[in-house]
């Protein structure tokens, strides 16, 4: 099969959620008035989606990974490869990659975990970083560059490193710093005690850098914190991931306000878009963000926005933020149906997991999902929301099966036997 | 995430079935009145339940591995190491399990499997048997030990043990006793060759042991049968399982009925309590178990729990029986809603398989089920039956998804990815 028709996952990130006691025991999805929501629900063949599988709560890595189809289980080993390349750090298959953050740290001890919340010149330490290790560490290479504010990134390349080992982040204030060891099931391979000690040499070398560069002079003599100190974790092994060209025989776009899910997409290959006013928090421009989605189908096969918004209401245990949030994915909903050619185009409505006010964090739940546009079969649910969707006729499948599903519906989907 | 909200299963055990002639097409579930079990389907999420996979009738010991979330696929090969740790071996992972039967046997051919159902000194005869093998078998270690009635269990320790062998017990009285030998896949492995000749050497000398002990010496005198054979069957190799606490980093207990399912929790390491009343039989205490639940909820954060009963009336395929049965599950779910917690507890109210009273045996039918209270969305489904259950937002799941599900409710799911 092949054909012109567009793919679309839209995503309200974290929209999902669970009864809230303030709503009468509906959700937030379910209280708040969402037009364009429930036109795609009633359109649409409606179910329930399990990012990762029934009741294991989906990281945004982890989630958008699966949804693109890209096993987690068997790809993911941690955030730090997609956070790399997210910086542009050329991250290849087989690298150990970690997030750092700058900190201040005396006598082992940290004292602030994001070195007073430094956001300048974290270049120019970065950079120090990097010459000190021009050489390496005992024949593995070392790549070192600063991402947002108090945030970096480290990688190591070289024979017999292993990514199972402990964070030097200790994740928290007043706590000492952790020696980087072996995880308890890698105690005894010798790649992960060589790798342990390479990352805890790099620590201590790069403390000493700090201490000495004229940037925290500078930051002292300001009376700010010094950023003193490289904190690792998150470490992964970055996967040999296909490219999303590749896997779908399509050329694909990203549209999205996380920085680690814009990390992933470029790892994919991806086109990962920039649109102006978008800015990740509720301030962000959603209609901004439709006609680029509108925009970007022009050139592009397929197109997964994912609108940050509800997630941080979430987050917050806010009912009002989060509800004004997905007031907010409605309307650029209600963009993309009035203006996308629906004759060609089918579309996943969708969440990459739940955030409920009560969990405030990620939860295992399943999340609505409605398939509209080309190709679909409509199951006379007429409401977007978690236990109006339970009732469609996908009932419940996994973000594995998405975008096979997409694919299907869109005619370029490859049969699988004769 | 991490919270202090308590989890349960709560099984009846075979309670789900299929339509009854006698009741008018209805199954026994949904014939009985059960104001409990429908106020947990109206204030839960519903739906069905796989035990192993769809269509795969599960034993007493699978369905309750794989609700317990340890994939049997992956570690089950038979039922002896559960029942040989339920009797207090000590069976150590590698180890070769089986369950025995005490039988009377002349020329080879068994005349009684029971021993003319013996109940009395088996432990003298234990305990000789264990003597006369206390070297062991051509360098393998040998464990006997009695346990209820005319059932023993043997252990085989050492290098080289293969649990690919047929069982020695004929399975039926007036049949010449098997050889055992390897099973035809493993026909020309060297491992269950030998593992197959150590076992009738054993089952060869016990039978001798027997033959002269003063135990039969007696039953003779006594026109009893004589307990002169031991009958090997059912051999499992220990798996390598993660104990409860390791698992899911919480303290769990376990009130069943069943000791095979006793047997499972003590190698799981959970605490497995006795409840004085709990008989296993219809003139079980349901109110002794309901009561215990709540109890060693105040020590525990999972507490599981099993009655027996209604498996009983499906496998004589009395519909009376099975419906009293039931209610007797009902009575006990009546004391559980009134008396917990539920602003900290979640529970799964299910059941481990089917036993229809058509079938009288375990059958491949998903149970009904449904999940109630912290964390839940209930769905609108307000009857719990096998049909009513099957129209709830749960739709369709195994085993194997129960723990993470209730875990991810009670908030001590971890998050996969960042």
């Amino acid at each position: 099969m092949s054909s012109n028709c567009k793919l679309i996952i839209f995503l309200g990130d974290g929209m999902g959620g669970r009864p809230v006691r303030a709503l009468e025991g509906l959700t937030c999805l379910e209280a708040q008035y969402t037009p364009a929501l429930d036109a795609m629900a009633a359109g649409g063949e409606c179910g329930l989606m399990d990012p990762i599988k029934p009741g294991v709560p989906a990281g945004s890595d982890t989630a958008h990974m699966a949804i693109l189809g890209y096993d987690p289980f068997e790809y993911y080993t941690g955030r730090g490869p997609f956070e790399a390349r997210g910086v542009g750090l050329d991250v290849r298959p087989g690298d150990l990659a970690f997030r750092c953050n700058f900190a201040t740290v005396e006598d082992n001890v940290v004292k602030d975990r994001r070195a007073g919340r430094i956001t300048k010149r974290t270049d120019e330490l970065a950079a120090e970083i990097q010459q000190a290790f021009a050489d390496g560490i005992d024949g593995v290479q070392v790549l070192f560059k600063e991402s947002v504010a108090h945030r970096a990134v480290l990688v190591l390349r070289g024979e017999g490193l292993d990514h199972r080992i402990t964070d030097v982040d200790p994740h928290g204030s007043e706590a000492q710093i952790h020696r980087c060891q072996p995880l308890p099931e890698a105690a005894d391979d010798p790649a992960a005690q060589r790798t342990a000690q390479i990352v805890n040499q790099f620590v201590q070398q790069a403390h000493q850098v700090l201490e000495a560069s004229q940037v925290n002079v500078d930051r002292l003599a300001q009376n700010k914190l010094p950023a003193n100190a490289i904190l690792p974790r998150g470490v992964g092994t970055a996967p040999h991931l296909k490219s999303f060209a590749d896997q779908y025989s399509m050329n694909g776009a990203m549209i999205v306000e996380v920085d680690l899910v814009r990390g992933l997409g470029i790892y994919l290959g991806m086109d990962v878009i920039d649109v102006a006013g978008a800015t990740g928090g509720m301030d962000t421009d959603e209609m901004a963000i439709a006609q680029a989605v509108d925009q970007a189908l022009k050139e592009h096969d397929f197109v997964l926005c994912n609108i940050k918004a509800p997630d941080i209401g979430g987050h917050d245990g806010d009912v009002e933020q989060k509800m004004a949030a997905i007031a907010q994915v409605d309307r650029a909903m209600g963009y993309l149906l009035e203006n996308l050619d629906w004759s060609q185009t089918v579309m996943m409505l969708g969440a990459d997991h739940c955030t409920p006010i009560s969990v405030q964090d990620h939860s295992g739940d399943a999340v609505p999902i409605s398939f509209y546009g080309y190709g679909v079969r409509p199951d006379g649910v007429d409401k977007y929301g978690e236990r109006a969707c339970a009732a469609g006729s996908i009932h419940r499948i996994t973000g594995n099966d998405i975008m096979n599903i997409l694919c299907n519906y869109g005619e370029r989907a490859e049969k699988f036997g004769a």
